[in-house]
Protein backbone atom coordinates (compact mmCIF):
# COMPACT_ATOMS: atom_id res chain seq x y z
CA UNK A 1 0.00 0.00 0.00
CA UNK A 2 1.17 3.54 -0.58
CA UNK A 3 1.15 6.28 2.17
CA UNK A 4 -2.13 7.44 1.23
CA UNK A 5 -3.97 4.43 1.34
CA UNK A 6 -2.43 3.13 4.34
CA UNK A 7 -3.65 7.28 5.80
CA UNK A 8 -6.95 6.25 4.20
CA UNK A 9 -7.12 3.13 6.26
CA UNK A 10 -5.92 3.75 9.57
CA UNK A 11 -8.65 7.03 9.20
CA UNK A 12 -11.46 4.54 8.67
CA UNK A 13 -10.25 2.56 11.69
CA UNK A 14 -10.26 5.46 14.25
CA UNK A 15 -14.00 6.56 12.99
CA UNK A 16 -16.61 5.49 15.21
CA UNK A 17 -20.13 4.43 14.89
CA UNK A 18 -22.96 5.39 16.76
CA UNK A 19 -26.00 3.96 16.79
CA UNK A 20 -29.28 5.81 17.04
CA UNK A 21 -28.01 9.26 17.03
CA UNK A 22 -28.37 11.93 16.35
CA UNK A 23 -32.59 9.67 16.03
CA UNK A 24 -33.17 5.96 16.06
CA UNK A 25 -32.13 4.25 13.18
CA UNK A 26 -29.51 6.22 12.43
CA UNK A 27 -25.62 5.30 12.44
CA UNK A 28 -23.99 8.28 13.44
CA UNK A 29 -20.22 8.46 11.96
CA UNK A 30 -18.41 10.02 14.17
CA UNK A 31 -15.13 11.61 13.11
CA UNK A 32 -14.07 13.02 16.70
CA UNK A 33 -11.57 10.46 16.94
CA UNK A 34 -9.39 11.52 14.17
CA UNK A 35 -9.62 15.08 14.80
CA UNK A 36 -7.90 14.50 18.07
CA UNK A 37 -5.12 12.23 16.41
CA UNK A 38 -2.51 14.86 15.38
CA UNK A 39 -1.17 12.31 12.77
CA UNK A 40 -4.69 11.30 11.46
CA UNK A 41 -6.26 15.01 11.56
CA UNK A 42 -3.04 16.16 9.51
CA UNK A 43 -3.39 13.53 7.02
CA UNK A 44 -7.10 14.27 6.70
CA UNK A 45 -6.37 17.79 5.52
CA UNK A 46 -3.66 16.07 3.14
CA UNK A 47 -6.03 14.26 1.16
CA UNK A 48 -8.26 16.68 0.81
CA UNK A 49 -6.52 19.35 0.31
CA UNK A 50 -4.84 17.25 -2.71
CA UNK A 51 -8.38 16.06 -4.16
CA UNK A 52 -7.37 19.09 -6.27
CA UNK A 53 -4.26 18.21 -7.82
CA UNK A 54 -2.14 21.13 -6.80
CA UNK A 55 -4.73 23.30 -9.01
CA UNK A 56 -4.58 27.02 -7.87
CA UNK A 57 -7.46 27.31 -5.12
CA UNK A 58 -8.17 30.80 -3.83
CA UNK A 59 -10.71 30.42 -1.03
CA UNK A 60 -11.24 26.74 0.88
CA UNK A 61 -15.25 27.31 2.00
CA UNK A 62 -16.57 24.99 4.81
CA UNK A 63 -20.03 24.73 6.01
CA UNK A 64 -21.43 25.44 9.66
CA UNK A 65 -20.65 23.78 12.36
CA UNK A 66 -18.45 20.80 11.62
CA UNK A 67 -17.68 21.59 8.00
CA UNK A 68 -15.83 24.44 9.00
CA UNK A 69 -12.96 21.93 11.16
CA UNK A 70 -12.01 20.54 8.13
CA UNK A 71 -12.02 23.36 6.01
CA UNK A 72 -10.17 25.82 7.73
CA UNK A 73 -7.05 23.47 7.80
CA UNK A 74 -7.35 22.60 4.05
CA UNK A 75 -6.84 26.55 3.41
CA UNK A 76 -4.19 26.99 5.56
CA UNK A 77 -2.75 23.70 4.11
CA UNK A 78 -3.19 25.07 0.09
CA UNK A 79 -2.50 28.93 1.17
CA UNK A 80 -5.86 29.85 0.20
CA UNK A 81 -8.21 31.99 2.18
CA UNK A 82 -11.79 30.34 4.32
CA UNK A 83 -15.17 31.50 3.83
CA UNK A 84 -17.74 30.60 6.04
CA UNK A 85 -21.11 28.96 4.75
CA UNK A 86 -23.49 29.79 7.97
CA UNK A 87 -26.73 29.20 8.99
CA UNK A 88 -29.32 32.06 8.25
CA UNK A 89 -28.94 35.38 11.06
CA UNK A 90 -24.98 33.82 12.02
CA UNK A 91 -23.52 36.81 9.14
CA UNK A 92 -23.25 40.07 10.40
CA UNK A 93 -22.69 41.95 6.71
CA UNK A 94 -25.12 41.49 3.79
CA UNK A 95 -25.83 37.84 2.50
CA UNK A 96 -26.95 36.35 -0.04
CA UNK A 97 -29.02 33.06 1.35
CA UNK A 98 -30.50 29.85 -0.70
CA UNK A 99 -32.55 27.29 0.91
CA UNK A 100 -33.39 23.73 0.33
CA UNK A 101 -35.33 20.66 1.55
CA UNK A 102 -34.95 18.58 4.40
CA UNK A 103 -36.69 15.03 5.13
CA UNK A 104 -38.95 17.30 7.42
CA UNK A 105 -39.13 21.26 6.44
CA UNK A 106 -36.63 23.05 4.70
CA UNK A 107 -33.15 24.64 5.85
CA UNK A 108 -31.44 27.82 4.86
CA UNK A 109 -27.92 28.76 4.49
CA UNK A 110 -26.60 32.31 4.22
CA UNK A 111 -23.17 33.60 2.86
CA UNK A 112 -21.81 36.90 2.78
CA UNK A 113 -22.33 39.12 -0.70
CA UNK A 114 -18.29 39.97 -0.51
CA UNK A 115 -17.35 36.25 0.52
CA UNK A 116 -15.84 35.60 -2.50
CA UNK A 117 -14.54 37.29 -5.50
CA UNK A 118 -15.69 37.05 -9.05
CA UNK A 119 -13.84 34.38 -10.83
CA UNK A 120 -12.16 33.04 -7.81
CA UNK A 121 -11.66 29.21 -7.73
CA UNK A 122 -13.38 27.73 -4.75
CA UNK A 123 -12.79 24.71 -3.14
CA UNK A 124 -15.75 23.42 -1.16
CA UNK A 125 -14.66 21.04 1.76
CA UNK A 126 -17.35 19.42 4.42
CA UNK A 127 -16.50 16.05 6.54
CA UNK A 128 -19.18 13.90 5.67
CA UNK A 129 -21.68 13.69 1.92
CA UNK A 130 -24.96 12.48 3.59
CA UNK A 131 -27.89 13.60 0.92
CA UNK A 132 -25.65 16.36 -0.88
CA UNK A 133 -28.33 19.22 0.11
CA UNK A 134 -26.15 21.45 1.71
CA UNK A 135 -23.28 21.14 -0.37
CA UNK A 136 -25.41 21.77 -3.07
CA UNK A 137 -27.21 25.07 -2.34
CA UNK A 138 -23.27 26.08 -0.81
CA UNK A 139 -22.22 25.42 -4.69
CA UNK A 140 -24.99 27.24 -5.70
CA UNK A 141 -24.35 30.82 -3.35
CA UNK A 142 -20.88 30.59 -4.74
CA UNK A 143 -21.78 30.02 -8.26
CA UNK A 144 -23.93 33.06 -7.97
CA UNK A 145 -21.50 35.17 -6.35
CA UNK A 146 -19.21 34.64 -9.57
CA UNK A 147 -16.94 32.43 -8.01
CA UNK A 148 -15.28 29.02 -9.81
CA UNK A 149 -16.31 26.17 -7.94
CA UNK A 150 -13.43 23.66 -8.46
CA UNK A 151 -14.10 20.76 -6.60
CA UNK A 152 -16.33 19.29 -3.21
CA UNK A 153 -14.33 17.35 -1.44
CA UNK A 154 -15.75 15.28 1.52
CA UNK A 155 -13.73 13.05 3.91
CA UNK A 156 -16.54 10.47 4.17
CA UNK A 157 -19.67 9.36 1.51
CA UNK A 158 -22.59 7.67 2.94
CA UNK A 159 -22.96 6.43 -0.81
CA UNK A 160 -26.42 4.57 -0.13
CA UNK A 161 -27.42 8.02 0.08
CA UNK A 162 -27.01 9.36 -3.42
CA UNK A 163 -25.40 12.63 -2.57
CA UNK A 164 -23.95 12.75 -5.95
CA UNK A 165 -26.99 13.22 -7.25
CA UNK A 166 -27.41 16.18 -6.48
CA UNK A 167 -24.07 17.20 -6.91
CA UNK A 168 -24.17 16.00 -10.51
CA UNK A 169 -21.47 18.89 -12.64
CA UNK A 170 -19.19 19.41 -9.98
CA UNK A 171 -16.13 17.40 -9.37
CA UNK A 172 -17.10 15.46 -6.29
CA UNK A 173 -14.17 13.89 -4.31
CA UNK A 174 -14.82 11.76 -1.06
CA UNK A 175 -11.70 9.23 0.46
CA UNK A 176 -13.49 6.79 3.23
CA UNK A 177 -17.36 5.66 1.57
CA UNK A 178 -20.10 3.38 3.42
CA UNK B 1 7.78 47.60 12.64
CA UNK B 2 8.63 43.47 13.08
CA UNK B 3 6.74 41.48 10.84
CA UNK B 4 4.42 40.36 13.59
CA UNK B 5 3.17 43.61 14.94
CA UNK B 6 3.04 44.55 10.89
CA UNK B 7 0.62 41.41 10.56
CA UNK B 8 -1.28 42.45 13.57
CA UNK B 9 -2.15 46.05 11.98
CA UNK B 10 -3.37 44.88 8.58
CA UNK B 11 -5.59 42.07 10.47
CA UNK B 12 -6.79 44.75 12.62
CA UNK B 13 -7.18 47.01 9.77
CA UNK B 14 -9.24 44.35 7.91
CA UNK B 15 -11.31 43.44 10.80
CA UNK B 16 -14.97 45.37 9.83
CA UNK B 17 -17.40 46.68 12.77
CA UNK B 18 -21.02 46.05 11.85
CA UNK B 19 -23.26 48.47 14.35
CA UNK B 20 -26.38 46.75 16.03
CA UNK B 21 -25.67 42.99 15.66
CA UNK B 22 -26.56 40.86 16.37
CA UNK B 23 -29.09 43.42 18.37
CA UNK B 24 -29.43 47.25 18.52
CA UNK B 25 -26.03 48.87 20.76
CA UNK B 26 -23.70 46.13 19.78
CA UNK B 27 -20.50 46.88 17.65
CA UNK B 28 -19.87 43.77 15.86
CA UNK B 29 -16.57 42.52 15.19
CA UNK B 30 -16.86 41.10 11.49
CA UNK B 31 -13.23 38.64 11.09
CA UNK B 32 -14.33 36.88 7.56
CA UNK B 33 -12.72 39.37 5.40
CA UNK B 34 -9.53 38.69 7.97
CA UNK B 35 -10.61 34.53 7.11
CA UNK B 36 -10.75 35.37 2.78
CA UNK B 37 -7.39 36.94 2.78
CA UNK B 38 -5.13 33.86 2.34
CA UNK B 39 -2.02 36.12 3.86
CA UNK B 40 -3.70 37.71 7.07
CA UNK B 41 -5.57 34.23 7.51
CA UNK B 42 -2.35 32.81 7.69
CA UNK B 43 -0.84 35.34 9.45
CA UNK B 44 -3.43 34.97 12.09
CA UNK B 45 -3.11 31.30 12.53
CA UNK B 46 0.66 31.66 12.96
CA UNK B 47 0.31 34.98 15.66
CA UNK B 48 -2.48 32.31 17.77
CA UNK B 49 0.19 29.04 17.43
CA UNK B 50 2.91 31.18 18.54
CA UNK B 51 0.99 32.10 21.78
CA UNK B 52 2.37 28.84 23.44
CA UNK B 53 6.00 30.37 22.60
CA UNK B 54 7.11 27.33 20.90
CA UNK B 55 5.98 24.74 24.39
CA UNK B 56 4.20 21.30 23.22
CA UNK B 57 0.92 21.19 22.38
CA UNK B 58 -1.03 18.00 22.10
CA UNK B 59 -4.26 19.56 21.46
CA UNK B 60 -6.00 22.13 20.22
CA UNK B 61 -9.69 22.71 21.35
CA UNK B 62 -12.48 25.32 19.51
CA UNK B 63 -15.64 26.35 20.55
CA UNK B 64 -18.64 26.22 18.26
CA UNK B 65 -19.09 27.60 15.75
CA UNK B 66 -16.68 30.50 14.84
CA UNK B 67 -14.20 29.00 17.44
CA UNK B 68 -13.56 25.84 15.36
CA UNK B 69 -12.07 28.26 12.54
CA UNK B 70 -8.74 29.47 13.99
CA UNK B 71 -8.72 26.33 16.46
CA UNK B 72 -8.27 23.69 13.59
CA UNK B 73 -5.77 25.78 11.37
CA UNK B 74 -3.62 26.46 15.02
CA UNK B 75 -3.54 22.59 15.50
CA UNK B 76 -2.30 21.73 12.09
CA UNK B 77 0.05 24.64 12.30
CA UNK B 78 1.07 23.23 15.73
CA UNK B 79 1.54 19.38 14.57
CA UNK B 80 -1.48 18.82 17.35
CA UNK B 81 -4.98 17.48 17.38
CA UNK B 82 -8.38 19.08 17.60
CA UNK B 83 -11.32 18.53 20.15
CA UNK B 84 -14.64 20.48 19.72
CA UNK B 85 -16.18 22.37 22.34
CA UNK B 86 -20.09 22.01 21.24
CA UNK B 87 -23.63 23.29 22.37
CA UNK B 88 -25.25 20.57 23.99
CA UNK B 89 -27.24 17.73 21.99
CA UNK B 90 -24.47 17.85 18.88
CA UNK B 91 -21.50 15.90 19.95
CA UNK B 92 -22.74 11.83 19.59
CA UNK B 93 -20.77 9.92 21.79
CA UNK B 94 -20.78 10.39 25.76
CA UNK B 95 -19.87 13.91 26.92
CA UNK B 96 -19.32 16.13 30.09
CA UNK B 97 -21.43 19.59 30.00
CA UNK B 98 -20.82 22.37 31.85
CA UNK B 99 -23.05 25.37 31.85
CA UNK B 100 -22.74 29.67 32.55
CA UNK B 101 -24.79 32.63 32.80
CA UNK B 102 -25.50 34.61 30.37
CA UNK B 103 -26.96 38.17 30.15
CA UNK B 104 -30.44 36.52 29.79
CA UNK B 105 -30.75 33.13 31.14
CA UNK B 106 -27.81 30.36 30.50
CA UNK B 107 -25.99 28.43 28.03
CA UNK B 108 -24.41 25.00 28.12
CA UNK B 109 -21.65 23.40 26.08
CA UNK B 110 -20.34 19.63 26.22
CA UNK B 111 -17.26 17.79 25.63
CA UNK B 112 -16.62 14.11 24.91
CA UNK B 113 -15.63 12.27 27.82
CA UNK B 114 -13.02 10.89 26.12
CA UNK B 115 -11.87 13.92 24.05
CA UNK B 116 -8.31 14.46 25.85
CA UNK B 117 -5.98 12.13 27.11
CA UNK B 118 -5.17 12.98 31.20
CA UNK B 119 -1.71 15.27 31.76
CA UNK B 120 -2.37 16.01 27.59
CA UNK B 121 -1.26 19.68 27.53
CA UNK B 122 -4.13 21.74 25.59
CA UNK B 123 -4.41 25.13 23.52
CA UNK B 124 -8.01 26.86 23.80
CA UNK B 125 -8.31 29.29 20.47
CA UNK B 126 -11.24 31.31 20.15
CA UNK B 127 -11.66 33.98 17.67
CA UNK B 128 -12.77 36.61 20.27
CA UNK B 129 -12.72 37.21 24.19
CA UNK B 130 -15.65 39.33 25.40
CA UNK B 131 -17.17 38.36 28.37
CA UNK B 132 -15.01 35.36 28.51
CA UNK B 133 -17.89 33.39 30.09
CA UNK B 134 -17.37 30.42 26.99
CA UNK B 135 -13.82 29.91 27.48
CA UNK B 136 -14.03 29.62 31.18
CA UNK B 137 -16.81 26.75 31.35
CA UNK B 138 -14.53 25.14 28.45
CA UNK B 139 -11.71 25.76 30.57
CA UNK B 140 -13.32 24.17 33.34
CA UNK B 141 -14.76 21.03 30.90
CA UNK B 142 -10.26 20.58 29.97
CA UNK B 143 -9.40 20.85 34.04
CA UNK B 144 -12.37 18.23 34.46
CA UNK B 145 -10.66 15.54 31.93
CA UNK B 146 -7.91 15.57 33.25
CA UNK B 147 -6.04 18.12 30.56
CA UNK B 148 -3.40 20.46 31.50
CA UNK B 149 -4.85 24.31 29.75
CA UNK B 150 -1.26 25.73 28.96
CA UNK B 151 -3.14 28.62 27.47
CA UNK B 152 -6.16 30.69 26.31
CA UNK B 153 -5.55 32.10 23.18
CA UNK B 154 -7.85 35.31 21.28
CA UNK B 155 -7.60 37.05 18.12
CA UNK B 156 -9.55 39.47 19.49
CA UNK B 157 -10.36 40.71 22.66
CA UNK B 158 -12.77 43.19 24.12
CA UNK B 159 -10.99 44.29 26.87
CA UNK B 160 -14.14 46.55 28.11
CA UNK B 161 -15.87 43.11 29.21
CA UNK B 162 -13.17 42.42 31.46
CA UNK B 163 -13.39 38.58 30.10
CA UNK B 164 -10.12 37.97 31.74
CA UNK B 165 -11.28 38.35 35.36
CA UNK B 166 -13.05 35.16 34.28
CA UNK B 167 -10.27 33.48 33.22
CA UNK B 168 -7.79 34.50 36.09
CA UNK B 169 -5.42 31.88 36.66
CA UNK B 170 -5.10 30.86 32.75
CA UNK B 171 -2.65 32.22 30.74
CA UNK B 172 -4.62 34.56 28.56
CA UNK B 173 -3.34 35.69 25.14
CA UNK B 174 -4.92 38.45 22.73
CA UNK B 175 -3.63 40.27 19.80
CA UNK B 176 -6.33 43.24 18.58
CA UNK B 177 -7.55 44.84 21.61
CA UNK B 178 -10.65 46.89 21.75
Amino acid sequence: MNEQSTTIGEIEAAIRTIPDFPRPGIQFKDITPVLADPRLFAGSVRLLASSVGGQRIDTVAGIEARGFIFASAVALQLGAGFVPVRKKGKLPYKTLEASYDLEYGTNTIEMHVDAVKPGSRVLLVDDLLATGGTAAAAAGLLAKLGAEVVAISFLVELTFLNGRKRLSGYQVHSFIRY
